[in-house]
C-alpha cells in the first residue's frame, strides 16, 4: 500500500488488519466436526467469541459480553509468530511466554499508540485470568476445542496419548469462568473416559 | 451429547455452538495474503470484527462498536447451508435470498427463542443495510477481502475476469459506511488498474 496515500494512522491500521491475517495460518492440534482437518487460530477465536455472547448468562461473575468477545478474538494473535503451543505439550509450554511476549511487542506496535495500548492491555488481561471477562473466555477456550473433539469420539485426545487427568487438570480454569459449564465438562469427560476416548492416566 | 444431563436452554445453545463449526468449511473465492490458499468464511468474519474494532473512527456516523462487531461475526452463518454467492456470480446471485432464508430460520432455530430473535434481526439488520452499524460492517466485508487481494496482486480479480465497473458498484456500500475508508479503497482500485491487475471493462 505504499503507493496510496492516506495519514500515517490509517496506514498503521491497515498494515495492522493484513498482517493478522497470518493466523489463518496458524493451525491447531483440534481437528473441525464431522473429522475434519485441523482448524487454525483464526477460526478457533471466531467460534469462542460467538460461543462467548451465546453463553454469556453462564459466567460465575456477570460479564461485558463485547470486551470478552474482543478479548477472544485476539487472544492467538501472537501466535503468528510464536506458533501455537499444544496444552499438553510439556517442552513447548516452557519457552511459551518469552516467544509470545517478543511476538506481542512486535504485531500491537504495528497499531498507533493508543491502539497498541489497548490492545496489548486486553491481551495482558486474558492471560492474567484475573477478571471475569477473562475467566469466561478462558473458559470458551477450554469448552470450544472439547465441544468439537467431543463431537469426534476424542480423537483428538488419541491423536497425542492424553490422559484424563491432565485435562481435568486443564480445566480448572473452565470452572473457574462458569461452573455451570464446568458441570457439562466434567460429564463430557466421564462419558469419554467410560467410552475409552480418553484413558485416565 | 444427548447422555450428557443438562436443561434444555443449554442445550440448544451448544448444538447451535456445535452447529457453527461448519461455517470453517465454506471457502470463499478470496485467497489469503502471500498467495495463499482460499480463506472460509469464519475467517473472514473473524477478520472483519477485528478490523470493525480497529476502523470504528472512521465510520460515517458513531457506531456501537460490539454491536458491529457481533453483526461482523455472524453474517455468514447462513451460508452453511446456502454456500457462499460470489459477489459477481449473476446466476447464484438471483437464488440467494431464498437459499440464505431457509438457512436463517434451520441455524438459528438451534437456539433458544430469545436468542433465535435476537441473532435474527442483527442478521437482518446486516442485510437491510439500513443502520450505521450495518453500513460500518459492509464497508469491511468489502475492504477486507480487498485488502488481501491488493496484496496479492489482484489474483481474485485475474482468476475470475472481474472488471473494474463491477467492483466500483459493489464498493458503494463501501463508501455508505466510511467516506475515509471508501477514498482508499477508490486509490487502490485505480492502483491495480494502472497496473493491470484489474481491467476496465
Amino acid at each position: 500500500m505504499k503507493n496510496i496515500k492516506m495519514n500515517a494512522r490509517l496506514r498503521q491500521q491497515l498494515e495492522f488488519s493484513l498482517e493478522i491475517d497470518k493466523e489463518k495460518n496458524i493451525f491447531r492440534q483440534t481437528s473441525l466436526s464431522g473429522h475434519g482437518r485441523k482448524e487454525n487460530d483464526a477460526e478457533h477465536a471466531w467460534h469462542m467469541a460467538i460461543m462467548a455472547y451465546v453463553l454469556q448468562e453462564y459466567a460465575n461473575e456477570p460479564v461485558d459480553a463485547a470486551r470478552c468477545m474482543l478479548m477472544c478474538l485476539i487472544h492467538d494473535i501472537v501466535e503468528i509468530d510464536a506458533g501455537d503451543t499444544y496444552a499438553y505439550d510439556q517442552t513447548a509450554l516452557q519457552t511459551q511466554k518469552e516467544r509470545e511476549d517478543a511476538a506481542k511487542e512486535r504485531i500491537f506496535s504495528l497499531l498507533p499508540q493508543d491502539q497498541k495500548k489497548l490492545l496489548t492491555e486486553l491481551f495482558d488481561e486474558f492471560e492474567e485470568n484475573q477478571t471475569p471477562e477473562s475467566r469466561f473466555a478462558h473458559a470458551m477456550d477450554n469448552l470450544q476445542p472439547l465441544l468439537l473433539n467431543n463431537s469426534n469420539e476424542g480423537g483428538d485426545w488419541k491423536e497425542h496419548g492424553v490422559t484424563a487427568d491432565k485435562v481435568y487438570r486443564r480445566q480448572t480454569k473452565t470452572r473457574e469462568g462458569s461452573e455451570v459449564l464446568y458441570e457439562v465438562t466434567d460429564q463430557i469427560l466421564k462419558e469419554n473416559i467410560r467410552k475409552g476416548n480418553l484413558p485416565e492416566s
